[in-house]
């Protein structure tokens, strides 16, 4: 078969993402109706769909690979932030036209590369051709202790907010893909430029920090469709207030040094989205487990603002003064 | 509020789906990341993604109530013909432009009506807005005991071939809804030609039978590609020939006319899609007791054919000859 050529078929298409489901028995080969899973003893599931689409989430240009590593990201991200542990997921495909055995080819490398990072696997799946986006609507699946599960509207007045990694980068890649000439004007390196992108297209779930947040995280949540509009969720969610010190976003070298060159930038890294980092409440006296653990997990967190009585969210300048966004973040429908 | 004011946020469209979810413990009031799922002591789950399009599942001008009811009928009429009971599902929308409030509370109606009947509840989703078709992409759970399961590639050589209710309709149905002149040719009273447009954008998933194919049947599917390819792939998966004879295909009234008037139509009837009736394989010895088990459920269902040693599905006219169909059935990448 020539990769030039396109899918003939839905048979020829789940022939190329059988491989992917492989290992998980409840998949039964991909060629039932619908997928099994036994649930451990124990244990709730923690579900999340989270569908990508070309022009919204990705670009046209993206690797097959990395589309197919953000497709299955987002979602397990979301399971991470709840302290869940993947398990797997269900993929429904939507192409515009029959997509051509390449790109499937590349899509399926993208996906078990994941999904072997993420300790999860296909269990079952759809798919559709029709007019519009070419879309990737992943519905995944984790598991947690009964009980266990990170809520987001659980944080209290007193509790600090602490942030993962580094925020901004995926905003700030996705400008550069958009507009390349903006690295020169921000005086970014080319490794410096290639960090943001990959931020963008290749989002890295905090698997790891799990278990911290499990332990001594009150409330939880990814950051994905910008820091300002998710912190302001879990703030009314939670009935709470919530102030973060811009000075105190952890920012990664060639996002501060962008944010150098260009200050109004920093309204990209509190409102842009595409993070993928996690947001936690955490009470003062289990603040410093919880760094510990972090530490020990292999992820850096941030005490990056509070919460507090009242409602609302401020977003504190160095000079104390609040930062007034143009656009707090990413809503579909506003 | 205006009723045909478009909705301007997320946080809107989310207040207008959350009585879906009100009796979902797990769906944490649609406020959280993800959903939460305890499942039952002993039982399994099984998963289904199916998401419907407009244009391509549904028609632009469908009502909203009848566009809400199919998208959650075709994933739940997957869950029962593996015998498993509908437990909640996710739902991602995907809006081209922003919808009118209008449209959404009539869509929310029909989603209660659906989830009603089927005795199911939202869990979670998500919305975004993206060029192409309005999609409905809904991921529904079930729940089964452990090990019981109806499996599609299980028939063996010898078992019966059954289905519920009638087939064609909605394929019919469909023809009409493009050509309603073409009621007039088959020569269908009004009320015929509603019965066969009801059975296209009103889908009935037998859930009565849920427990008959449990108990009885060695193999099930349901019939949503028409009945010529479903069967075909029954027959492939489970290594086995299958025949159908074309006479006993449970007709409706209107179908039969249809028929009669255009003996053509039989390969709608059997390589259109959207009946959402169920196959089953079920073996001789436990026949009366299925037919038995169906009737007590009040459904109907019909011996059309068996399985046998071999390969391929043999479509048998009432003078014993082949049907050679123009189209097998609905391949969304053929």
């Amino acid at each position: 078969m020539q990769d030039e050529a396109t899918i003939a078929s839905e048979a020829e298409l789940i022939g190329l993402l059988a491989p992917l489901a492989a290992g998980a028995a409840g998949a039964l080969g991909l060629i039932d109706d619908c997928a099994l899973l036994d649930p451990p003893e124990g244990c709730e599931l923690v579900l999340k769909t989270d569908p990508v689409a070309e022009g919204v989430h990705f670009l046209a240009d993206d690797a097959p690979e990395d589309v197919a590593w953000k497709a299955l990201a987002v979602n397990v991200s979301d399971l991470v932030a709840k302290g869940a542990r993947p398990l797997g997921y269900l993929m429904a495909l939507a192409f515009p036209q029959a997509p051509r055995r390449a790109w499937v080819v590349r899509f399926a490398a993208g996906l078990m590369a994941a999904q072997q990072r993420f300790g999860c696997a296909l269990l079952g799946g759809d798919t559709d051709r029709r007019p519009g986006a070419l879309t990737i609507a992943i519905t995944a699946i984790g598991v947690v202790a009964r009980g266990r599960m990170v809520r987001r509207a659980t944080a209290r007045a007193g509790d600090l907010m602490f942030a993962s990694g580094t925020l901004g980068d995926a905003a700030l890649g996705l400008a550069l893909r958009r507009n390349p000439q903006q690295a020169a004007r921000w005086g970014l390196a080319p490794p410096e430029a290639d960090h943001l992108r990959a931020r963008f297209v290749r989002p890295q779930p905090r698997l790891a920090l799990a278990s911290a947040l499990r332990e001594h995280a009150r409330a939880a949540m990814d950051v994905s469709d910008g820091l300002a509009k998710d912190a302001a969720r879990m703030c009314a969610g939670s009935a709470c207030a919530g102030r973060i010190a811009l000075a105190r976003l952890p920012l990664s070298p060639a996002c501060a040094k962008a944010l150098a060159a260009e200050p109004t930038l920093m309204q990209r890294v509190v409102s842009g989205g595409d993070d993928y980092e996690l947001l936690a409440a955490v009470p003062p006296d289990a603040a410093p487990a919880f760094c510990a653990a972090a530490t020990a997990a292999g992820v850096a967190v941030t005490e990056i603002g509070s919460f507090g009585e009242g409602q609302g969210l401020l977003l504190a300048g160095a000079d104390g003064r609040p930062l007034a966004l143009a656009r707090t973040g990413w809503d579909h429908l506003a």
